[in-house]
């Protein structure tokens, strides 16, 4: 039934129907989460392998290193060499981390906050005002660190390619905005992918502040979910053939490949960026935990292939989406009230409900036993401005409580509407 | 020969006869290295028996958590519990983290200047002044931290029972003094432990900054190298009494006992500093490399006990510390121009040349093929106002090496106070 259409009878008879099935849902007292993307234990269990690579004192070694000993700021040649080659950029301009992109992406903004970048003139937290672009909906965990350091965070409407170069190129006028949150590949939480020209318009405008960063957190750079190899132009590159080669910092991690709080986080930037990082990181850490970076890379050289190990990924991922998505299809599709997006990799999925009705359907679902993302967790400062997006995870649980858990979610979807409707 | 009552004539002749040595010496192109603390291969092989213990899917939990996902901020309960018998503190006020106690130094130090602590007015970075008091000579990396914030550091005269608290009363009543280094357990590099009466000043005392913190480097808690077992009174109970429980903030780590590059460290502080820490690394981190935290706990649970293994460590040092003093004690007893005392753990020796000879010292080893750690990295800005500390660091090079090494440290050490004497 098209909500949108139907009459106030018509409404009020289906809101009683829906309240029925609500309250037998509720009765079952389950207990379903769907709110962030964690891994599933099967998927874990891809990495076992890992555990015995390396298992005894003669193998610790990368070339001459001992990697159980100190030393080596950056981690291991050939572990530097593995993020080089997965992002298509010099080993000399990777810097292989500890187990967490996200406490390198917070490390560095900390670091312009505290000392200023090697071109601005002052550290940032001497600036006026920081601000910073948010494309929307994105990740909350990238929101938090702006938010934490009070940095001012501004909308940015995301597209199918991308974050709205328009109002990007309106909005860097500003010598106050230095930069830009972006995740190009399989989008967080809308799956875009950035196209060519979104990649060349960041990498190429003029930005009113000289230090301007784009934050490129390639979280799901080889997690694909179909036979699909999307391409995504190299921002490293397109950065240094504009003349602004230290705009990019650009990170990743294993997180979502082997172990998601066991993995090998690495990011890479210019030459420039390369040495104010040294420069500064030098005091904070002798070197990351190199013996795991060499459990990673002889993993993916002598047990498997990072494609091969991608794809067993994908064939337990795939199905959960495909779940998802048939679900929000029988349910919802013609109603008028929802609308989402397939995604062709990542971890999520994002969804839109009727403005006005996102935290209603999440206080319904709670009331269910259903834990979603919170409403509005997908924009700065947790304020969805039509409060209707929605952050569908469908990584951790076995299909049978994704299936429980997306009936009782489109019966809240569709009961919010309703009420809505009925004013 | 005593060197400082020995006629102009007898040091000449002296100086002739310590050149010829030292151009044989330097004849030999040496290439030793005796600038760090680092374990040496067979230390490090003690720890074979880490690799293996978590070896398949079935064993990688901590009660109900899966270790490999993300999650527990502060790190898995099992290893929480490690560190809280090490520290002797509940469980609850321990933070179990990554591979490095430098980095959760530096990274508190960098919360307390960007955010300021729960019992600041303000962040330290908005204070017009902040200083800290250092005890020398002390650890460069520890330095390092407070220089690159800008942090005055004040030199605090260490003895045989820790700093000299006379001198530390006297400046905390200055507001800007907002904290103080300390190494309790064998210091870095004189090998002093904390006696009880310094333990409750530094707790006790009255400072003018109700935000003091004590950043208690406990690195060599159980590095002991004779079978003595020293006490150190407990600190955070010392200060909870004495009504200041906020003041320190403990940190250890597993470096020295497992790998030095992939141990795990803690840190240890009151309820508040824990909800402090919490609210703001959890923006920083989903949590820390679980794995290797319960490849810890179960290889000291499964395959050995702490203090056997620390044995183990102890027997390979124990005969390099020999060596080295027995040299000194050989070559320099009685030249009335080098002190050193022989310490009964931690991994260094601090030895003192005559005044303004220690510069020279290290310049005429290099020449000879001999690293030392840098002369005045023990102190403040590298400058040791007197030019005498040495650190030397014995645990990597094999003892003929050391041997070797001393060798020619010792002819450098007369012929540097020779040089001086005669002007």
């Amino acid at each position: 039934m098209d909500l949108l259409k139907a009459s106030k009878d018509e409404l009020k008879s289906e809101k009683e129907k829906l309240e029925k099935e609500y309250a037998a849902l509720c009765a079952k007292g389950l207990k379903l989460d769907m709110s962030r993307g964690k891994p599933s234990k099967a998927q874990l269990d891809l990495s076992a392998g890992m555990l015995t690579v390396l298992s005894d004192n003669s193998q610790l070694y990368d070339g001459d290193t001992d990697v159980r000993n100190y030393g080596l700021l950056f981690g291991i040649p050939s572990c530097r060499k593995f993020f080089a080659d997965l992002f298509q950029v010099p080993a000399d301009n990777v810097i292989a981390g500890g187990n967490a992109s996200l406490t390198m992406m917070y490390d560095t903004m900390l670091r312009l906050w505290t000392f200023g970048a090697p071109d601005s003139d002052k550290p940032w937290k001497d600036e006026e005002k920081v601000k910073w672009l948010c494309p929307v909906p994105g990740y909350d965990r990238h929101f938090a660190i702006c938010e934490q350091l009070g940095i001012e965070m501004i909308n940015v409407p995301m597209t199918e390619s991308g974050p709205c170069t328009d109002t990007i190129k309106k909005y860097v006028s500003d010598p106050a905005v230095k930069g830009i949150w972006c995740v190009p590949k399989y989008s967080n939480p809308t799956g875009a992918i950035y196209s060519d020209e979104t990649v060349k318009t960041l990498a190429s405008m003029k930005t009113a502040a000289k230090d301007f960063r784009i934050f490129w957190d390639n979280a799901y750079i080889v997690h694909h979910l179909t036979e699909e190899r999307p391409a995504l132009l190299n921002v490293f590159d397109e950065c240094k053939k504009a003349g602004y080669p230290n705009r990019p910092l650009i990170f990743a991690s294993t997180s979502k490949i082997t172990y998601a709080g066991a993995g090998v986080a690495a990011m890479a930037c210019s030459d420039d960026n390369i040495a104010w990082i040294k420069k500064i990181t030098s005091i904070q850490t002798i070197g990351p935990d190199k013996v795991n970076q060499l459990r990673h890379v002889k993993f993916f050289t002598e047990k498997t292939t990072l494609d091969a190990h991608m794809k067993k990924h994908a064939e337990l991922l795939k199905p959960k989406f495909d779940a998802v998505c048939d679900i929000l299809e029988k349910e919802l599709s013609g109603t008028g009230v929802a609308s989402w997006i397939r995604p062709k990799g990542g971890y999520f999925l994002s969804f839109d409900s009727l403005p006005g009705c996102a935290k209603r359907i999440h206080e319904l679902c709670k009331n269910a036993g259903v834990v979603l993302t919170s409403a509005g967790a997908t924009f700065p400062y947790g304020k969805d401005p039509e409060d209707k997006n929605i952050r569908i995870a469908p990584s951790l649980p076995p299909i049978s409580e994704l299936e429980a858990a997306m009936e009782v979610f489109c019966v809240c979807v569709k009961l919010a509407a309703i009420e809505k409707l009925l004013g």
